[in-house]
């Protein structure tokens, strides 16, 4: 552990944001689509997507951290911390794009009548678009960090 | 022009790039603001905000540009081209949101009742959510090319 480089891959900081990217974005993916008629709406099935992809790739990572962290050797690999900085770039993008396109479709749902939206789908509509959204506040913070410590190596 | 940073402010290919962003967001807005009624849906309200933001930026930029392109003298100060980098990631940012969540409602409104939106006006919102995309991938390329001579300097 003699050169720890704070929230890259492999450490507990690192741990922390990818729990919290696979919290938010199974959060999001439940809200979505468990008892909703979430396939009405291409902007909904756009995020029911993303998360799809989100939540095994932040599980990967977040088990990636687990092993360095126990075997005590954080990782030493630009090609690796690479892709690891791409793939969270692609998603991040994916899911702020996702995250704004429900919010836009939620908002008009509430406001065009609410026969399209009975209340208690609506609100199940915004936390999951707000939980979206957060898993792509710490997606983009992972990818930034990465990004840092890749172009220090 | 000892040391020409090819993409940077005060070259060729910076200023096709500004003015690339100012031609589109100008689009985007023009076609978003001019005889429809965009300020009952909010998606449409933010992306004329937005559009409004990056037009008088990308013109700014672009106006630097042809000034060291004909006096000659690259930008040479890191701290402008810091304040550059962040303003056009935090315009690329909102340009993206604006652009979904835009996108997201026009295809909501094509596909919920044609009473919502005519033909006539639905093709220009589908237009200007398509240029708002363009000036995204434009305003994202340009911070992406500032940030990498930033961190190389």
């Amino acid at each position: 552990m003699d050169d720890v480089r704070p929230g890259s891959v492999g450490t507990t900081a690192s741990l922390c944001l990818r729990l919290g990217q696979t919290l938010f974005s199974a959060g999001s993916l439940l809200f979505m689509s468990v008892g909703v008629a979430f396939y009405s709406y291409t902007a909904f099935c756009f995020l029911v997507t993303v998360m799809g992809l989100l939540i095994p790739w932040s599980a990967t990572l977040a088990m990636v951290d687990i092993y360095s962290i126990f075997s005590g050797s954080p990782l030493r690999l630009p090609g690796v911390l690479l892709i690891v900085v791409l793939g969270d770039m692609a998603l991040a993008v994916l899911s702020l794009a996702a995250a704004c396109s429900s919010a836009g479709v939620v908002d008009l749902l509430v406001h065009i009548d609410s026969s399209y939206c009975p209340p208690k789908y609506c609100g199940r509509y915004q936390l999951s678009a707000a939980m979206a959204f957060l898993s792509w506040v710490l997606t983009t913070v992972s990818s930034l960090i990465n990004l840092w410590h890749l172009a220090s190596w």
